[in-house]
């Protein structure tokens, strides 16, 4: 693993983009998201997922000109065309129109259709909460999660987000519908190792933590079983219907090709009624509560979500980003 | 078990509630409450709550004659202090209010503090989406439940639910955060079966199907794992910052003084813009797609959340609400 310094990331990306026919800035704001990712810890969904945005760009599934629009209005709701621009620049866009609307109304919603993959979706409720709001977005994906009951991907695994400001550091919950990723599972096993819980079934319809099995069988488990089955199911719904979008079953299985997305953002403004030093009062407790708590292993103390990221930001900018050899020379090809 | 017509379930409810002082018209709304609980089948959360609650009546952590109070609102946001009356009516008029806002403003959000138990999370989202709106809510609770990495309840289950309507009806997921309730663990082990998947851990610290294993060492799972218990901690996080109200670590962990909870109502209008067929064939082509897809047993569907419910309000509207014969005897002489 290489150590790259951020803003030679950044600005490796930067270039690329513009190659592409990004302007600077946007070139600059999207690349940004990326190296940020990555920074945060988030790796699978930052410059790793870079090659594949540029095949995008290239197979023209994202549009790098296309910014979205304002479709329809009504008070703190809006609905926003992403027009298949760049995800990251549309979510961020949206979350931020969200923001707006949350602090003239209380709470602010937009939902955005016809978008790309946002890549890491904790990015836009960071942006919320170290703005002092609390976000909460979700997306749809293409089908690549059998649902409860089912044999084949007829669901996404729709990632939820929740972010909650905090002084001393943001919490924020990043799920994905699924209990594990396919590259969660391909790590597993080229490490040799079992899952530590069940993770999916095998061909003959087991229940199994062998990450091989799920692999060759493609039914990995829905997050909590029927639970994250169905609400991977209502989050695709609520997303469609807002924003007159398509539907995972109306997406594309090539992953390549997976655009025209639905996602929904929503901000809430805890100081919507003055300031409330309570309410930033209430989630220092909740944390404290959780720390204080028996753990079950001596020294490794229940966390929250999001807990390490500024500890990994902070190592990260100093030391550099970490970033795969053979993956940085695909991205110096591109 | 007993078939008792919905209408002597309510009116029995209706004239032991007044007898503890609800007036005649709030009687009648909060027996409803109970019996059409029942009636669609979530039997733990119905007619089965209520000795628990006209317990919670006579030692005073239920105040009969409060009413929910506004206390400060934001163009589309209001919170309100429950004032520690009756959960269910409650919560009914905070998403009733919500779903006022969000035909004014396209989306509505009340943060309900200082409240009691509102028994079936799903009425409310079925308030909201036999309206025609999007309803969304979670409520925090006492601690029952370990976080991952701890081993003694320092979360709450704290159920989501999500309401989508729709003219063959609604879509409506109501998931608590434990993978099995104590209910559930409790009825397993009576028929001498295994959990159909791991539901917790036994007193030696491995994950178990064995039901009564959990009970012994009270470490029931969130579902997922770890998605479930960061999804209750962010739940509670808003809940109570936005309510200004308690949060799960200050709830006492006796159920009969579990008073003064926090919860959230949100509601979307689909038609804000406009009457949105679009939007309604959205939903039924997702039902259509989930329906299609390859089942893992032949005959038995994947199914959406709340496809049952219609079927079983229809059976036992028609059949008389089943209940217990104790619970009903019990009932009878409060």
């Amino acid at each position: 693993m290489h150590r790259i310094p951020f803003e030679e990331v950044q600005e490796r990306l930067t270039v690329i983009l513009q190659g592409l026919g990004f302007s600077a800035e946007r070139a600059g704001q999207c690349a940004q998201l990326f190296a940020e990712a990555t920074c945060d810890g988030v790796y699978t969904h930052g410059v790793a997922r870079f090659p594949r945005f540029v095949a995008m760009v290239r197979n023209g599934s994202i549009d790098v000109s296309a910014q979205p629009e304002r479709v329809a209005q009504c008070g703190a709701l809006e609905r926003w065309d992403g027009q298949r621009g760049p995800g990251n620049l549309n979510a961020q866009a949206a979350m931020a129109r969200a923001m707006e609307l949350s602090r003239a109304h209380g709470v602010g919603c937009v939902a955005l259709g016809n978008t790309n993959h946002w890549m890491r979706g904790g990015s836009y409720c960071w942006q919320a909460a170290e703005a002092g709001l609390i976000g909460i977005c979700w997306t749809n994906t293409l089908p690549n999660l059998p649902p409860w009951g089912g044999v084949e991907p007829a669901i996404g695994n729709n990632p939820l987000v929740v972010g909650v400001p905090r002084a001393a550091g943001p919490v924020v919950l990043d799920m994905a519908m699924s209990q594990f990723s396919y590259g969660a599972l391909e790590k597993y096993r080229q490490r040799g190792e079992m899952l530590p819980v069940d993770g999916g079934f095998d061909e003959a319809g087991r229940l199994t933590r062998d990450p091989g099995a799920i692999e060759r069988s493609l039914r990995p488990l829905p997050a909590g079983y029927w639970k994250g089955s169905g609400l991977s199911m209502v989050l695709d719904m609520v997303a469609a219907m807002m924003s007159l979008g398509k539907a995972t079953h109306q997406l594309s299985s090539d992953m390549l090709y997976e655009t025209g997305i639905s996602q929904m953002f929503l901000a809430l403004n805890p100081e919507a009624f003055g300031p409330s030093p309570r309410a930033a009062q209430i989630a220092d407790d909740i944390v404290a509560s959780l720390h204080r708590s028996k753990a079950a292993e001596a020294g490794q103390p229940v966390r929250y979500p999001g807990e390490q990221t500024l500890r990994i930001r902070a190592e990260n900018r100093k030391l550099g980003l970490p970033v795969d050899e053979a993956l940085w020379a695909q991205i110096l090809a591109l």
